[in-house]
């Protein structure tokens, strides 16, 4: 492999371990939910480093962190490319970083190299991809690009009923305006968000970089059940109106919808599933399901959403328990550039590395910034195909190859005038 | 009626009202948990109310709180009483608390009226009747009696991983030797628990009093599912070994063995269900399930637990999903004492109270209490035969005439040398 930019490797491993330290439980665990504790340390590690690095630093009213690097001519839209530091209980230490530490690393390694870009380069850091809080996966990404409603912002609730307003406020972004942050048209020339692939096809095919031509399709579902509580021993079975089986019947009803969509590529996960009051001799009355349906087509997506939808009562009425079905989100997918998928495959190319073209089936920022301005992915392997576990694992040579592409992707995207 | 002892409903109401306000939970909720701050604060309370009747207060290794009312003869074996006050997460004002201070009314009623006790009398505040810690219930009950090896003691872990020997010397009870919980035989010469019905007959045929006649056969299963966690969105479908979906189909077939078991008696409840990691976009890898089966009959509950017993492997073996089953205790059926039996139904026929004779289906101290004393419960309505919930309620008429019955009870059996 031919390498030209002095990428620090051992500074973005060293920087990667001291973040993934930033969190709620103990390694290798990391968990940084959205405005806790240790999403807000992460997320002034981040901003230090950007600074020691020379570089702007600006977050809007969702927390959404822009850093800017600026180029010789600040009038021209800019080339973007981010992801985000907040990571779902019992997670690892790749997903999201390095598309992040990984693209700070890129800019440093451009600076350094004497690089001077004609168009500013801007890293995101955005707010909240995962879904952990809200239910709702890329809050900061879907305000951005004007796909969340301000009345459904206003509307979220967290497990324990605080409303996004509330945690902003807290987490010390109140004195801004929810309306500020969808972004004017035209602010992007382009968008790449480096990421490990979440997937074990580039491992399998012994292949160093992906490139992404289309994003699947997601939704996701929010359950909430209510039975009739009471005595587990005094309650007899013909009387029980139990929202835990009420709710096993619906998770094993999405797994169906599922397997028999017609399509390989669908998947149905009960993520979420909650009951009260979880005592074991109490019968539950209670039962909080949050359901995440996904496809690379939208048909088949689409009918198996339709299914769960239908079973949902069915399985309702017939045990006498009532529910409240919200659609949290419902997502096309996302057709990248293909001249940015161009401009990525020949980075490759010139460094060396071959160049897969594939699908995300995972869920990104990228999905919505590809709503707003033209957009792909860079995927590195990862172990297995495994993530959002603590043994989620990308060697530092992947990690490198990876951010040498996307600096070499942002050096030709930003010499474009 | 006949009223003859000074029973003062106002003074029980008002401290079963204080009661209710120690509770980890906003009112009308209670929540006690073993050892919780709101549980050791209930304990305070409780023993205060003891101190001003004058009563001599012991606590025991496990945190057992034994009261006494020295009698004339102190050497007879004691009449016993009691109940519990730590509650399940969103539970009542009622459920045990009406068999301590109601117990304790009955002890002020009988020294205001005059009475001397030949046998001295004991409230027992049994430790955790509920099960909510450790997934045993009658902890206290069950070390008493010789019913819970200390191997098995030792060997309880909370859902946090906390040991119960960790968690006693915390409360305080640390300095004490848990070998020296289990009473002498013939401590006790008789055991009377008051409690609510947390059953609809009472209320249904409007009859104040029951007297318990058999305690139905209890068991608790507790199984730790591990599947394959993995992202939503990147895991297939025939991939995937998803730990919620095999406790799913746990919980519906323990409802099945439950509902074919031969008998309309037995109950099977799935009280505890919790999933890991519980983010919406990744597998549950892990699950933790806690099963209660109960049945008036011996066969036909053995029959249902043995029906679970074969689910749980079947089902993991198709998911491919490990699993560790534990039988956190199976207990047989408890036989009441006919001529304690006979002494409640007579009690109830002088205060002119009409007494009917049932079975408990509900766990209770007095279950463990059998294996070491002559032992009957009495019960009290409840409205609508609701228990372990907020809206639990038994008016303070049906309580002062629960309180009247046992009061007269103990008087008989204290007088008898």
């Amino acid at each position: 492999m031919k390498q030209t930019l002095p990428i620090n490797s051992e500074r973005l491993q060293r920087q990667i371990d001291e973040l993934a330290a930033i969190s709620a439980a103990p390694a290798p665990v990391v968990t940084r939910v959205l405005f806790s504790e240790a999403d807000l340390r992460a997320r002034e590690y981040v901003k230090n480093l950007c600074r020691e690095a020379g570089l702007t630093i600006q977050e809007d009213a969702v927390g959404n962190i822009f850093v800017r690097w600026i180029g010789k001519d600040s009038s021209l839209p800019l080339v973007a490319t981010g992801s985000h530091i907040d990571a779902i209980p019992n997670a690892g230490r790749y997903d999201g970083v390095v598309g992040v530490l990984g693209a700070l690393e890129a800019i440093r390694a451009l600076q350094e190299s004497g690089f001077e870009p004609q168009r500013s380069i801007e890293l995101i850091i955005f707010t909240a991809e995962e879904p952990t809080r809200f239910g709702i996966g890329c809050l900061g990404s879907r305000l951005l690009a004007g796909a969340l409603s301000l009345e459904k912002a206003a509307s979220l609730r967290d497990p324990e009923g605080k409303s996004l307003e509330e945690l902003r406020g807290d987490a010390g972004f109140g004195g801004q305006d929810l309306k500020k942050v969808k972004l004017a048209a035209g602010s992007y020339s382009s968008f790449v968000e480096l990421h490990i692939e979440q997937g074990p096809l580039l491992e399998k095919e012994n292949i160093p970089i992906g490139v992404v031509e289309k994003i699947a399709a997601p939704s996701t579902l929010r359950v909430q059940l209510t039975g009739v509580g009471g005595h587990a021993g005094a309650v007899l079975m013909p009387e029980r109106h139990d929202a835990l089986l009420a709710g096993a019947e619906i998770a094993l009803a999405v797994e169906q919808a599922a397997l028999n969509s017609g399509s390989p590529d669908t998947v149905g996960t009960t993520g979420v599933f909650r009951i009260e009051p979880g005592a074991v001799n109490s019968v539950p009355c209670r039962a909080w399901l949050e359901i995440d349906l996904r496809d690379t087509q939208l048909p088949t997506r689409d009918g198996a959403l339709k299914k769960i939808e239908q079973a949902v009562p069915e399985i309702c009425k017939k045990r006498g328990v009532t529910f409240e079905l919200q659609r949290l989100n419902v997502d096309a997918p996302a057709i990248c550039d293909p001249s940015l998928v161009n401009a990525v495959s020949e980075a490759g190319r010139e460094l060396g590395l071959e160049v897969k073209k594939m699908i995300s089936r995972a869920y990104h920022d990228s999905l919505f910034m590809a709503q707003i301005c033209p957009t792909t992915m860079i995927f590195i392997p990862c172990r297995g195909g495994v993530s959002h576990r603590p043994d989620e694992y990308s060697s530092p040579e992947q990690i490198k190859n990876g951010v040498a592409v996307l600096a070499a992707t942002l050096a030709r995207l930003a010499s474009n005038s």
